[in-house]
């Protein structure tokens, strides 16, 4: 293993240089020896995964255990599906609920976090002072026949994939179009236009002309409203909503910082041609946090708690020099500089320690910096939270800096003050010019026009203040007040001079956005906790964690026999009251059986009713992990499992109360 | 109070009685009789309304309060805001998650409902199937010159309040434009545009001509994907989604009935022209479940829980007679036959205990039954959830039995079997004629067309198999097969005769839905809840249910002075732990003052750490309902909060075991 993240990382390295290489248009003859560096390193990463092929995970039998268990599954199945579009079933909706709610718990309640619920419709203006409305595009062809809709990258890829399979292709062309499938996503229109003619590339199945490649913005665009004037969009993050809101916010948090505002709601992005499963769909539930601090002030009250915390970071310059992955304790990586600052550092701790909370596998997170050419450019740091899945590394939270961007885009665009104020312990004494009106003379004059030449006067600067004096001294002045120009006297004018106390600094508060794309985060937990039994291919099991897990508890009668209702039927209430879910299964299946099924599902617990309850009142309580048993008082199961998934318990300790039984069918 | 509510009752009488004669074409004179009673009706109850005025609400000071705590706030303010969208702020979107985490316990583990959670983007082919494409349209009219659009219904209905006003009103033109202005949102487009000429309504404000009555969806529509070929609207409601998704949530069950599939999201309407606050807005949150029964068995088995509730029920015909809401035992509601069902009338009284438990007035509840010209033709009976506000009673909840329209429509649109199964404990025998064709002979003779004539003859019906019998008796036949006419001889075709058992009945399940407008809800429980303390109209406060209230508890150091840090961190910390959201507020404000803050957004409760808590741990607890005290250990505080905001304890169960203590500031 250790090989083949060397491998990767001395691929992903020599990709990085060919990109800078080509952005800084350096000479023809260094880029091409940089590229042919990238096909050597990408030929002995591909032999050393052929090698090491790793065929524990079977995507197949996942696949159809999500649809079979409604999981998730195609949106509008019966009408055909819409691609993209996805239903999260009774299993995955309630691992959603479950993740959002620990989500909550996670971030809002432990930094008292401003939640907020802003709506998905978003105005156009919004969205054109973000940048949205310009830059939010993929590059997309269109077959000539069918208008069919292809990502341009996309196509380049798998034509590239093609073609590196013909029979009498030569070693230079293999090379050559490893190459370019490499850097398909990194080509701008022009260079696409110019390959797509190179290699013929034709639509794919019809075999149809393509047209030129052309940007398509990838916002849902509708019409808010009847007269057709007021063009609406899907927001495609959540993050404009909460920043156009901060002076709500702030104001709500009593004029105070550093604070978060945070929502969690649905985002829409109209992809051109969605692909695997729930890692790429046009609807998605994400969650993300606007933590507002003076840029003066990055340090974190909490940092201390966390900076001893050691977190895989994938910084950008090991990435850049081929370096594999290693851990760093937060403390250092922020005394060194890797990371930006102790907010920041902080946010990438809290979400680690959520993510292996809810269940992600430990071993298969990263955080990867973004490296300078990836980042946009206000960024002052970014880190992306990757989860490993079938797929590759997937992007599934991220935590960047993104200075005041933002509300300085807001600020202009609307002309409002997103500023926030420090009180200063000193105030700070500032000499002032100020050029008094007479009013009444001002006004009889005036008329109207009386009110723009106050509002001139008091803005104006030490220096225009002492030039109108000037000008006054040698007699009538002119001034150019919003196009008009109005002519004073020097009765009409007193210049003064005052010293003013300025009591309070305004800044435009920097911003540090955590965010996460909760789909993929469910889809990679999902995959991570996917196995079989040992010695038996057949009986697929979820390890879910218990704070997660769709359903807590199953409620499975030794048999179908009418004698055990009155128990279960105890049972439920008690459940029910308590808050925990369960699943109540008194068909005449087997036991083991039974098991199984609820195994498949993720419920970690189950409780058996028998002959020796309906004498004592005490039951089994299984555990889904390690499939051992306690025999315990009925009454005290509703307790036992709600303290168990809400992790304020393990199974040990329950083992260690009531002693494990032999007894019963696993 | 009784007479009003006679008086209003008499009103809704006449009104529905005019719309009936209407409808149905009744006599000219007839209907005009029916409109003069309904005027003279309207009068006595606007005399009656004058007379004793309610001014208890005080909307402008509730509305400020609102904005001001950042409950909701109109969206993208900044930018001028958009009509019909809102923020819910850290005050509103804590309510409303603490009333979906409620909804959930209330209704979906109770049932053991099957949530899940559809996209909201919908491709055009469901909606249209399940109406919406078609129907779901309000009329509206243009201004020619600004293109501003209008609800054609509320010009009228301004129109004709204007007129009322005018000096020179004779009360003969007063009765007929108080007429007109009660039938405003009957008339069809070709009477409004009579009625707008009639009166000569020009558009407001600018006074300008206005287009003819138009026709306006209300659906958002968008386009999924780049093509431009895949028109894709936001739902207007949650229903559809869960009814597409019937098979794999029968499936999920065991297909097993009866079952509640249900979900929580965002809907979407264009509405024309957004009013009342959250009332009608263009995007807000809906909670729906779609109860499939079978439709020969819509008893419930907890109706029996319920049957001797006392619901206030405001019949079709109590409303036809004009009789004054009263409260009827369910049992006998349905025993009478007031209600159509079990499971309809189990369901009004689950939303009833929901509504109450979050904190509407039982008072300010009703439940109106659909007048039999209101309901959709294809259902069988629907209760709308009433909370009156000061904008009136408004519909917030609803609960109608569906039949089987909506699962029948899908089914004939997409040509899949949307049905449940019963199986029979005797099954049932059936003699069947079945014409059996000799495979190779047919399949020699008619090629690819032998196919299609083993499927015609696999679905003939016993008739139509003897009759073939017949013919064949006589010689060839021939046999028109999807348009092809096929020419068999007897030696083809063999009659048998059998019996068959059938083991089960399949039918299509009927659908009890009941949704919850959850914007509305909220609003209405925060107007319930909105008060002033006695004697002090400037000390406003909101009496919210612990269980909902934004946040439960307060955390106030007597003073801002350093001592009492320690204690107040020991206290965030354990608070945090038990899940409980608290508010730290050590400003040096008076402790009255900040009470009075917490007040203001209905913090049941509030703790003060003080010069006591120093020496023996202890703190003083305050109810915010009696604004009365006890002292007790701080250790013990986040438990105690903790049962009190999950209804699992009250006030008075910690006065009793604490005393009630006299100091303090209240």
């Amino acid at each position: 293993m250790a090989t083949r993240q060397k491998l990767e990382a001395l691929v992903d390295e020599a990709k990085f240089r060919v990109r800078d290489l080509r952005k800084s248009g350096a000479a023809k003859e260094d880029v091409l020896a940089a590229m042919a560096e990238l096909d050597i390193r990408k030929q002995k990463l591909h032999e050393e995964l052929e090698k090491h092929k790793d065929t524990s995970f079977n995507r197949e039998g996942f696949e159809d255990l999500m649809k079979r268990r409604f999981f998730y599954a195609p949106a509008f199945e019966i009408y055909g599906g819409t691609a993209g579009l996805y239903d999260y079933g009774p299993t995955g909706c309630a691992i959603m609920n479950n993740i959002q709610q620990e989500w909550r718990r996670h971030f809002v309640l432990e930094d008292n976090l401003l939640e907020i619920s802003c709506p998905a419709m978003t105005p156009y203006r919004v969205l054109e002072s973000s940048g949205h409305a310009k830059r939010f595009a993929d590059i997309m062809v269109k077959d000539m026949q069918t208008g069919d809709c292809h990502r341009a990258d996309h196509l380049l890829e798998d034509a590239m994939a093609a073609k590196m399979n013909d029979d009498d292709v030569t070693e230079e062309q293999k090379a050559e179009y490893a190459r370019v499938q490499t850097m398909a996503d990194t080509y701008t229109k022009d260079e696409l236009k110019s390959l797509f003619e190179k290699y013929g590339i034709k639509a794919p199945i019809t075999g149809n002309e393509l047209s030129d490649p052309m940007d398509f913005n990838m916002m849902f665009k509708t019409e808010i409203g009847p007269t057709g004037e007021n063009p609406g969009f899907l927001r495609p993050e959540l993050a404009q909503g909460i920043v156009v809101a901060f002076k709500r916010l702030y104001d709500f948090n009593g004029n105070r910082l550093p604070f978060g505002g945070c929502q969690i709601g649905t985002a829409y992005r109209n992809e051109i041609s969605p692909r695997s499963g729930l890692l790429r769909v046009r609807e998605f539930p994400l969650a993300e946090i606007e933590y507002f601090v003076d840029p003066k002030y990055k340090d974190h009250p909490k940092f201390k708690t966390v900076a001893d915390l050691e977190l895989p970071l994938y910084s950008a310059d090991d990435q850049e020099h081929g370096r594999v992955l290693t851990t760093s304790r937060l403390g250092d990586a922020v005394a060194n500089g890797t990371i930006a600052n102790e907010t920041l550092a902080y946010f990438l701790a809290r979400i680690y320690l959520f993510l292996t909370k809810i269940g992600a596998d430990p071993k298969k997170i990263r955080f990867r910096q973004h490296l300078r050419n990836e980042m946009a450019h206000y960024a002052c740091d970014c880190w992306d939270a990757e989860l490993q899945t079938s797929y590759g590394w997937i992007e599934s939270a991220a935590c960047a800096d993104r200075s005041c961007y933002d509300l300085e885009q807001h600020a202009k665009a609307t002309n409002q003050e997103l500023v926030a104020a420090e009180r200063l312990s000193t105030p700070i004494i500032r000499d002032r010019v100020i050029a008094d009106a007479n009013k009444g003379l001002c006004g009889r004059q005036f008329k109207k026009d009386a009110k723009l030449l106050f509002a001139h006067l008091a803005n104006l600067s030490n220096e225009e203040a002492e030039d109108l004096e000037a000008k006054l001294k040698e007699g009538n002045a002119t001034l150019e007040v919003e196009g008009k120009s109005l002519e004073v006297t020097p009765e009409m004018i007193v210049i003064k001079r005052r010293q003013e106390k300025i009591h309070e600094r305004k800044f435009v508060p920097s911003v540090i956005e955590p965010t996460f794309g909760l789909g993929r985060i469910i889809y990679a937990i999902l995959e991570h906790s996917y196995a079989c039994r040992e010695g038996d291919e057949q009986r697929q099991w979820l390890s879910v964690s218990p704070l997660v897990a769709p359903v807590k508890c199953s409620l499975l009668p030794l048999s179908n026999k009418p004698d055990f209702d009155p128990l279960l039927e105890e049972l439920c209430t008690m459940m029910t009251e308590e808050g925990i879910t369960f699943l109540k299964d008194a068909s005449g299946t087997s036991i083991g059986r039974r098991y199984a099924r609820t195994d498949e599902i993720g419920i970690p617990f189950g409780v058996t009713v028998d002959f020796d309850s309906l004498q004592d009142r005490t039951v089994t309580l299984r555990d889904r992990n390690s499939m051992t048993q306690v025999r315990m008082p009925m009454d005290a199961v509703p307790r036992t499992v709600a303290r168990l998934s809400r992790a304020q318990a393990t199974w040990d300790d329950v083992v260690a109360e009531h002693g494990l039984c032999q007894t019963g069918s696993q």
